[in-house]
């Protein structure tokens, strides 16, 4: 089966970590293709910003539709989610809805990790909301840092920003599995679970993991 | 890794069954064991059935706990769920549970196939609404009959059984998705797929995917 | 004051018919100007439409921002109107969200009238629920037609049409007030209020009011 | 057309400063009286305080319904309105009801300004949550003096009460609008918007605006 | 104890009803004194009739209040609840909540029987509602009659109206429970027992028998 | 009547004093057994003791159902209650959903006061949640004891834990009654409201009155 995995902003390093991920985790009869799309933000913070990716991955969508079995959109606000599924009717997930789902599915409450954006948890609370969930969710936590400064970073400055944001969901929230929000923190999951002692959902997996449920039977 | 996979009622027959999905769908790490507990309701229809069978499968869990490095609870009315995840940190998936959430990853709205059950539809859309996923809920069908008249029937009896309500969901009620909430229309999702041309969860399936992205780091 | 009216479709007649009632209903203040997108949807029905004619409201509000003082997005479905809200400090009203506001200002449960799109009346309870509105609304009740079918035909037929819903609403829902969820409808509030004997709301009078009382300071 | 704004209460003073911001904000073909019932409370701060003035509202609505194309409650309580509803089929709007919905046809999302109160933040919460706009709402904030003391005080220091409490509910709360919940705050509008740069609603004014959009047609 | 008994409306064959089911169920060592307000509507049916009973059910609450341990109020639209309880701290309850809070506390869902009245019952939905009882709620069940209608009929013709009534909600609802909403219901709960084989909560035993169990300290 | 009460946990000390409390309360025409089950949790304070002391309460219904008219279940999480309930036509209350409804029929708000368990307050507002009642619910205050250390020790000391409780409810939260979710604090209402001065529900009262209010009739 073929899946198409889009990064919804135009950081190219970013596709490539998730890739990566995508690669560590799929099936053996998975083909995998990652794309970034040619213009739109580099980083997804904002209403804004959501709406401009949107409009760049339906594009994505439309001209790939036929060439695939299943889609991932590898952003945690989930941009052009909800109409990518008006035009196929074939799986479509996104790391951040799927990310959820996957917690819930495991573990009696999540906290949920992502990004320091304007308008701060109440956007993550958003999300949760907008998925019924808001009974799972235990915290919502930030990492001090934005989309992209929490990204280019080196590794252990990224390892300690997460320990740090899911400590306190642990000790003070008692969370009992994280949700990692954004695709930049992708390839985190083993390190911070053996470091924290729960569960770590990386979307970027679930969503893939989601998808070859389904798409597995349109090949 | 090791996972334990409870049929919560004690119709070794349904055992079998799941056994039969989980081995076709499971990781080649992963190593299965199924079990039917030693006693309780042979099917799991009323609140009052729910009750005994969640104590039976909290036995299990305390019995065997140490011995695995995941869960499943193979009911849709995932008997003993919470109280499980209360005494273990290992990921434990109810299959009714996990399938509406994975439902939810890949599609719009999904409906809900379940036995005639005393107090009818209006338990499944209980259980909808318990994981606040009512708005991704676009009904739940019947299949007029109980949980052991409606497994223990031939091969196409059960497929035009569930065909005839997936029908109804798919053309009324606008579904992307089915969800067969009874682990007795278990192994039926390939050919439902193919005979309704929508996504249809497997439960025993996607609990297991679900707990294989977790257990799999504790060996 | 410097009010952009924007209609998020491509149909420049439907601009045309927003231009005439704006300007029937503005202040004498008021300085208006109608603008159609160069591209995008010619209607909007699907929440694929809603978000290609998003990214076009977005490009105009980002091109047109300085030279106004408020902002009026003309289609039911407000596209954009939450993203426009973050790049500008000036009102911005959606005759969606500001029709169903005004009918709840003045009355106790109103009815949506709007045109038959795929999802049915189902998106029309979506929209009605977003704004936390839905113990005001009697009914979501459909034309029969779709955007354009309902808009390119005669003021007759049109009449006619909003006259068979509206007339269900009121005797079968039991509406204290209609809203005309589409821009095609507009310039129809007089006729009906005069057969209907209830109060219709006409969303690009009511987000137009609406902005006046706040741009009016930005002059 | 011939509007009633009634003032609950009957402090005439107050009457009178609803009156000046009524007059400056009319419509040209607007004719207003505004009333102060003979006997009721002084201030409306209890849910006895409510009851009590819904009485004298309804006294008032019985016996001048005929005399009138719509009317206005000037009270953030909103006394009797919905009573007022079943026995008349003209506009009546609540100023407190017609504010927190104008609020949401402009901006993302509103904090509201009132009185200090037996039973605090939380009656306000409860006015906000009556209306199904909690998701809009920013926060309540209290001025620190009950409805009579924050009125019979200077015009600098009622600005500079009203500037403290918005100032915090734009710095810490993120609010785009204020809602101006209690009638004794009216006529603040402008001095407001200018020194805290965001939208001000005065519900004098937003439920006058609403009022004669649809009283107009009755004459 | 003393408990002063309140019937809202003027009808005073009501308060009679009321008072003989209160003086068969109220303990040995409660004193009673059952009241009809001087003036007010004739029987409670509308917002209206709700605001104009309060008002004099509270002048009954201001005058009477120290003469009494604990307060009921006979009517199943609790006119006045809220507001009786910011004016005196002993126990205040009205015979519509605590109605379906007994019903709630007995019976897994209760049905609502109810007069028929403007509004339908839709009215009794509101009620239920604002209780949070709504998952409790079988059905609301009309009786074809408005409450004066449905009070001035013979014994017989008032069982059969709510024997046909309640057999709905039991055969087609599935209610456990009934809940007689209406104060001109009272004192048919044995007959209709019997008959229809489930329990028949009447407000007035309930209201007295909550009231009992604190004013009985403050003797 | 008789009314069988059961203590669903293990601890003898703790059904004499249930039954203490049930004796003095009880009207002279109720005959009560209290019994405690042969196995189980000595305290119920999980999600995991909840599952063990169901199964246990209800095997004590199948076995005793036929020889009792009602059954209460004395403990704040109400174990077995649902299932209880589709075992028996009888009425069947427990001490926590009864206490709080009782709460809700005299009082604008009520406080929990629960001991210090696992989850802590959370817990109590998901039982508050359960029944609907978060709008009645001021608080949840904990003793800062367990089940056992609090029920085990002097009665000076059970008095100066609750009551420091109870005072913290009602000066910072405002509470109007308090509920006492644990059977171990039965038999202390007098003493504390003569301390606080406000009402206080001892569940084991509240739900033999209404079990009463019903099981009379089956004599």
């Amino acid at each position: 089966m073929r899946i198409l995995v889009i990064n919804p902003n135009t950081t190219s390093e970013m596709t490539d970590a998730i890739e990566r991920t995508a690669r560590a985790h799929s099936s053996p009869r998975t083909e995998l293709e990652c794309v970034t799309p040619p213009s739109g933000p580099k980083a997804i913070e904002t209403a804004y910003d959501v709406a401009i990716a949107t409009y760049h991955v339906l594009e994505l969508m439309v001209s790939r539709e036929r060439d695939f079995d299943g889609f991932v959109i590898g952003c945690g606000a989930n941009p052009g989610l909800d109409a990518a599924r008006t035009i196929t009717n074939k799986p479509v997930a996104g790391i951040g809805e799927s990310a959820m789902m996957t917690a819930s599915s495991v573990a009696a409450r999540f906290s949920v990790i992502m990004p320091t954006v304007p308008g701060g948890a109440a956007l993550g609370w958003e999300g949760v909301r907008a998925l019924g969930l808001e009974r799972r969710c235990a915290s919502v936590r930030l990492t001090g840092k934005g989309v992209l400064d929490g990204f280019f970073i080196s590794w252990d400055e990224m390892i300690e920003m997460l320990y740090r944001a899911g400590k306190l969901a642990v000790d003070e929230d008692g969370a009992n599995a994280l949700v990692l929000l954004c695709a930049g923190m992708t390839g985190t999951k083993e390190v911070l679970e053996d470091r924290l002692g729960i569960w770590v959902v990386d979307g970027v997996i679930s969503a893939l993991k989601s998808v070859e449920q389904f798409a597995a039977q349109s090949t």
